[in-house]
């Protein structure tokens, strides 16, 4: 798999508001999924979790991830990034979340309880079929 | 995250030809995603992959895996199993990728000249949202 950055056509791909799956291990060895919004900017990975979930705590113990987002018409245009989280931060007023929530759901995040973390992913290698055409 | 087997609705999700995600965990303990194909048969996950693909070779030493299935319709619905490859097969006359090509491409695999390996994943935990409803 080659290194980053991504050719112009994966960046703007990645750009698009695309399902995605994003992986984490667990401290025993095993991988874990969950479906997830993200963002792209600048050649890093915007994601966004609830303070309780698994995937975070595995990210906090071991950074390595990975993500596989697939084209919104099309699930055959996929893109993987594997890459490593390089910071988490706290989002008390929900910025992190109401910008995927608007960046998918075109509008901001309902649960104004919600306690959620920000994560910036930094991709180190990156593979895509059939992109680029 | 709960037990397998999973609930009827589950399953019944399970096996409608949806996209997915896999992922596996490599020797340096990172993981690595991919978007897959794959059947739902009797509590367990039938995947075929290309004799070269770097998830077969990561499996192969470490065979903890998890699947992400989205919604063919709406990807918020989303299942995620956890779980081991618990056998290998060699897939001389493609039966096993036909299986899966003809699932979702409605016809067989178009490379007659591919060397494929089928590999059965059991599931022991599930989580789903926003499933059962």
């Amino acid at each position: 798999m080659p290194p980053v950055p991504v050719p112009a056509e994966i960046d703007a791909f990645l750009a698009e508001p695309n399902p995605a799956v994003v992986a984490t291990v667990s401290p025993s060895g095993t991988p874990h999924t969950a479906a997830t919004w993200y963002d792209w900017e600048d050649g890093r990975v915007f994601l966004n979790m609830d303070e309780g979930r698994l995937r975070l705590h595995y990210m906090r113990q071991n950074p390595a991830v990975a993500l596989t987002a697939l084209g919104a018409g099309s699930w055959y245009e996929q893109v993987t990034l594997l890459g490593r989280i390089v910071s988490f931060e706290d989002d008390p007023d929900l910025a992190g979340i109401d910008r995927l929530a608007i960046r998918y759901d075109g509008k901001p995040f309902g649960n104004r309880d919600a306690v959620r973390v920000n994560a910036w992913m930094q991709p180190e290698r990156w593979t895509s079929w059939p992109l680029p055409r």
